[in-house]
């Protein structure tokens, strides 16, 4: 309920011949799917460009025009959800292993803006930081992170054998940090161990808007 | 039970020195225990190819020492599972989402021997047959393999929103044939596709051996 | 002059909201800048599906909206360069290393046409077939190709160390056949060994029609 | 001659029973094949993660048991090349295209010998800096690379068309920074960007003696 809130908010916000940056994720999918109303009766034309191949098929369903970064250096907006979100709007993302992608359309858009519901907003961010790894250094990246103040746990599939790979063919590292309190510095400090890719901390430079579902609305969180 | 007596008796193959193809999955991962006491008490040393990362650390943790086609275009022996074995030797892998790098190295041995407990037997093939296809190609594989009678269910994780992906980052098509008449022909036609990376028809051409776990030991099909 | 009077003449035949599969190479960007003109001039709507990220680009410049397989389960048109096309319109493509995506947007498309100079023309198949091999099977691959009475080259860079990679990460293997009199069935032979992904024998069963450039003009050969 | 005296200087340092990190490069060459002598006359027992698939044949051919960080997480050594190394040990690497992983084997190793001629020891770093981008980020990473000072161009292949794509699947830009005045600071203010996977300065904390050949010898400057 408080998520449909927020992303029938967001599918307000989007106008005729925008691009968009496309999160992943359940109230993603509930955006996509408000948006395909719209775009059906008020026959828009909007482009857009996934961060998953699971929202690259929504977005079809939808009728969005799926396009890319080469087509459109620039997004006008992105529209993602977030795992938790601090009251200084850094955020952690990627329990649903999209994050490379996510925060590459989140860095290519000019105004981003963020879907959750309530329970997702805490004081300080303490939830595990997904974290995308080049398979081929694996073992270094786990110790690494260690240096770091992290525990890491590889994420393992259960519709095939061993680890869970990523759209873009990596592991994906799961680490605990305990309370994040300088997030905008330990996703930096992440970045620099060789073989990381991304990690899931969006920091709050990154983020314009946080629509916060609520029982009867919403509730809007600027940067 | 049954399992366990296959994997054994195929740990008991293994001679100082081999290279060995190592498959995926339950069975394959007692084999690895077993072998793994061997080395030990035995110090017997052993190289082998692993065909997911799965195995790959299996192997590492059992004393194998981790090699590649590089270092050796051919390999002693493979042993691996299968989902399902007709009268023939045709078998069906791929439920765990190895069945690619599986394929190689069983092309790769001289010998390929095949573990399973005596349920997995049947005398038609009819399980869903695992294709791995490169994303790029996705739905036009779907409508290619429909041609030749199959219906194609894409694999979705539960860990990761969206498809299950292998390994090798491509995607998983679970595919029913129904009774499969002509695995061998099949195997090919499927693998003909564009876009289509591997099946997991294993046609008999490529199995040597089949030991069949039964409750009081073993049963052994030879090709 | 010859090459650009096949592209003109396969730019001519595009109609407004086709959705076309785009091959890639020297002649290819011909077309596609042919394509632009008329894009530009007659304000066409025209959909693409590159199979490369060279033949990406230069989509993008010239106007053209670029999609993909899932957006478009089938293609109204394909249009690509060759190698080298028998009497019989099997051709040899690959020589830009695209050949894994350019099969499989030929394979979507309800139309093929290939564009080449008059000197692509020949009696038998002789050129090297470029075949798209995954790494992890390097060694191996090798060896079956030679089974098959192919000399496999491994392609390397010179822009960076060893391997020429393709653009999905592969490696290409160059192999000298010889006379290769029965393009269609060492197609599907090559294909079917494990870890072979594609392979740049286009046999005629793919191909619809055949434009070749001459000094003044066009000739068409059809299947 | 002076590539020569360095590459044998740290042929030398190498002890049996050691597991080495194997950069990539012509230095790096010659260093396997003086290692791969003494290999052969001294019987050692050398074990190598090399960081390109250049390297990794290399390394089978002069005897090297080529092993991966998951086998062992820790390397003793790390024997590389570089395209230019600064007064304080700052260097820049990746003209042949495998920084990502040099890197990584660089950060897994106890300690860091660079080898190199000394026409490549400057006094401020200020030739370009090979940076490894997912292809989906392609213009995002121009443009935020813009913002730090670089002029980024794509490297093109000249053995397929278009992009030069690394041994990992990804673009190589080509960023002119001008002088590098902070290349610790710029290392990781380039690793932040979302898409880039790695780039090519590896900054003094990484390194721990650089062997430079001389006409009649070697110099060493250490960390």
């Amino acid at each position: 309920m408080e998520k449909a809130n927020s992303a029938k908010e967001a599918a307000r916000l989007i106008e005729d011949g925008m691009v968009i940056g496309i999160g992943s994720g359940s109230t993603v999918e509930i955006f996509l799917n408000e948006l395909g109303k719209r775009i059906k009766e008020e026959e828009l034309e909007i482009w857009g460009v996934p961060s998953s191949y699971q929202s690259h098929m929504l977005a079809v369903e939808n009728g969005i025009t799926v396009t890319d970064l080469i087509q459109f250096e620039e997004l006008d907006l992105c529209v993602d959800g977030a795992d938790q979100v601090d009251e200084n709007l850094n955020c952690i993302k990627g329990k649903g292993g999209a994050l490379l992608r996510e925060k590459i359309v989140a860095q290519a858009a000019e105004e981003v803006i963020i879907i959750v519901d309530s329970r997702k907003i805490v004081d300080v961010l303490d939830e595990r930081v997904p974290v995308e790894v080049f398979p081929f250094a694996y073992g270094n990246a786990v110790k690494e992170i260690k240096k770091l103040g992290g525990e890491a746990v590889l994420r393992e599939s259960d519709r095939k054998l061993g680890a869970c790979i990523t759209d873009n063919g990596n592991f994906i590292l799961d680490v605990d940090f305990g309370r994040i309190e300088d997030p905008e510095g330990l996703e930096c400090r992440i970045n620099c161990i060789a073989g990381v890719f991304e990690n899931g901390i969006f920091p709050r430079r990154l983020i314009d808007r946080v629509i916060v579902g609520t029982k009867d609305g919403v509730r809007v969180l600027r940067n």
